[in-house]
């Protein structure tokens, strides 16, 4: 098998058991890249030459100083700081900028020795939903959404195992339906956002694209994300499990496609033996969507200043607009919306902690025609508000046979929790969801 | 008067007039400085060169394309990013570490026209108490307090006219009572944190330093900090205001500097003919000192896990500590601190808004004697935790005759009004509170 196909553990075993060197690897994707980029355009930034000389240094390092993600590369979305690359958050104030710093981030996925290969698309400073130039690998003539374009769009291609996205509305969700792939948005707070621009200091939060689960633990388990509870010995059994289908206010924005990823994903549960019922958030949910709106759109008043002052001609309208309070929100809506959503927080989760997991719509449908817009995260910015962990599960298909995927949720930190089910939901999902990934 | 004794707001007034260069006032401030600064070490970074390099052209530039702040000297605390110095965090990890990149502060205070001056010590990442090199500049055998050490004592020791500080726990106001210079911690949330080492990111605030409340507006006003109402016309009239003195829960901490000055300060309100209420909070504000000590432990878990991984050596032991969860929090008790001290905000607003503002401790008590700690932070964990903007006025003093200042509170987002009623209390305090800022 050609080494681009591995995922990053199957790659991390075979390098470890010397099966691979990370020059091949690093050499197998650069060649998927070259093959296949043209059409997707996943990177801000890659150098080869530069990739292949780190991977190589990578296979001087002795075998006992060796971290978990030895030689694994991974696309770092381009609104996270990278100290041997330009960081330019498709921004023209910030064309060819390079701060010679690490995201700490970075800093953790170099030390775990991982081969850091580029920098993914993102939309302007990953908040406005104008598409950067990158297709959807399973038909460029669509979104790959965003706005962590580059890397949701880079691991569905096969041209990285693994990838780093950012997510505050539904910025690492929606490109993971799209595109095909796992996504994680773990629970908020749960790992240092040091070293990636804000865009709203309530929302932000790091994620990662893998195209298993096992990619996504390797990654969690990196970063030091921890349950309470010990992850059990044996895998989860969704025989007996009892899921929750949350369709939420959204609901009515769902096409065919996710409607029917709902039903199928019920369905599969209830012939796995679990149990599913379906649920409606209790009413004093409803106003999260405006409160989430809000709290963006204020959190993104004081993010943007520095570039409205500096350079207002070179800055995307709608955040101009955030500055300049086209919205005319006051302090107090601003408060309303900061303190409503906080007083919901331990209410998810003492709802969520009811079932193994909470399964819930990831966008309203597969990716759209075009690439002017990134799509609605309308059915993400609810769960980024709550700060609770999500992962999407890909698995099942859309009118024109895109992927569609469907999300679940745990309460607060039970990142771990979420990934063990999802370890085993997948394998349904992706087993009997309709939808095989294809191979381009 | 030698140019380096006038406030921010009288100094761009005279280089407005044409009375005073950017480059004569710098120089005063070197003298100064040159004089100064072996017994205070204010400075982690000032190169006289530079500075004066950038005062001269900011004396080219035309006048009808100056800012607010044109050719006002600034120091910006070490854990701020600054594109032509280096950012060092009082680390060893990061000596001499120079990342080319600005904060958004300093973009926003550029874009303003001030003349970034140097970097003013810090303790270790603004998280750790012990004490930097600098002295305080009323008794060298004493603290400046920290964590904004040197910028507390370079405003007090008239080396720049304001400075920018950030405050986690009391690192704002206890420099700020410390070295009897006036300083503000804005609402959490107002102003963005961009590229501001991040300890707690529930919790970090950018705050200033200045010798009147006419600078700390100044500031305001190029941050854009807004409150819902328009300022008022009129200055503001103690005489009928009605005030809250609020010792807290911390009040068996408070030596007799601190009870004398919390009590001369109603004594001259009432003087005043203002209506003093002596209120205690109630029952449920009790657990907020467990709360926000909890809720920084958990954030500088994460925030510290890149320096952990990467250089445990060089880290200090009790932010190692967090990383390692010494103190064995589990999420559950994150959870509860973070949800908690979130309910009771609104709360405090509410209360808060009864009054024209709450008065409270800054410190336990004048400056203590030795430089190794940086003294308590207990009176203003509690604020800083509750997101509500606080000011200190200096005005009284201690047994030793060191500056001792009370904080001034009003709700979030009333930053405006507070320090509307802070330029009016400040003069009273100041005027016949038993304490004048000497000059060394």
């Amino acid at each position: 098998m050609e080494p681009w196909r591995l995922t990053a553990t199957e790659a991390a075993a075979l390098i470890r058991e010397e099966k691979l060197t990370v020059e091949a690897y690093a050499k197998s994707l650069l060649s998927r890249i070259e093959q296949r980029d043209p059409a997707v355009q996943a990177w801000a930034y890659l150098d080869p030459e530069a990739v292949l000389k780190r991977a190589r240094e990578l296979d001087a390092v002795p075998k006992d100083q060796r971290g978990p993600l030895h030689g694994i590369p991974i696309g770092v979305k381009d609104v996270i700081y990278t100290k041997d690359m330009p960081t330019q958050h498709n921004s023209k104030i910030y064309e060819d900028d390079a701060p010679k710093v690490d995201a700490g981030s970075v800093q953790i996925l170099r030390h775990a020795g991982a081969l850091i290969f580029g920098k993914t698309t993102t939309t302007e400073f990953a908040a406005s939903t104008v598409g950067p130039k990158t297709r959807n690998p399973h038909d460029p003539g669509r979104t790959p959404g965003g706005s962590s374009s580059g890397s949701g769009a880079a691991v569905g291609d096969f041209q990285v195992p693994i990838a780093l996205g950012t997510q505050t509305g539904g910025s690492v969700i929606r490109p993971g339906s799209f595109n095909g792939v796992y996504a994680m948005k773990p629970t908020w707070g749960a790992i240092t956002r040091e070293g990636q621009k804000i865009y709203s200091v309530s929302l932000d939060t790091l994620g990662f694209y893998a195209r298993s689960i096992a990619d996504l633990q390797l990654l969690a388990s990196v970063f030091a994300v921890k349950d309470d509870e010990e992850p059990p010995a044996a895998p989860f059994a969704v025989r007996g499990a009892k899921f929750a289908m949350v369709k939420t206010m959204i609901w009515p924005q769902a096409g065919p496609g996710t409607a029917a990823a709902m039903q199928r994903a019920a369905e599969l549960l209830r012939e796995a033996s679990a149990e599913v019922e379906e649920v409606e958030l209790p009413g004093e949910f409803d106003e999260l969507p405006k409160w989430h709106r809000c709290m963006l759109t204020c959190d993104g008043r004081a993010a943007f200043l520095p570039e409205h002052r500096t350079a207002r001609d070179k800055l995307d309208n709608t955040l101009a607009g955030h500055v300049e309070n086209v919205q005319k929100y006051s302090r107090a809506d601003q408060l309303a919306a900061c303190d409503g959503i906080a007083a919901l927080r331990p209410k998810i989760d003492e709802f969520a902690r009811g079932y193994a997991a909470v399964v819930t719509p990831s966008v309203p449908d597969e990716a759209p025609l075009g690439t002017g817009s990134t799509g609605s995260a309308a059915f993400n910015s609810i769960w980024t508000a709550l700060h609770v962990p999500v992962v999407n599960v890909p698995g099942f298909k859309g009118a024109s046979g895109m992927p569609v995927g469907v999300s679940l949720v745990a309460p607060r930190f039970r990142d771990q929790h979420l990934l063990a089910v999802c370890q085993e939901v997948g394998k349904i999902f992706e087993g009997q969801g309709g939808w095989t990934r294809p191979v381009w």
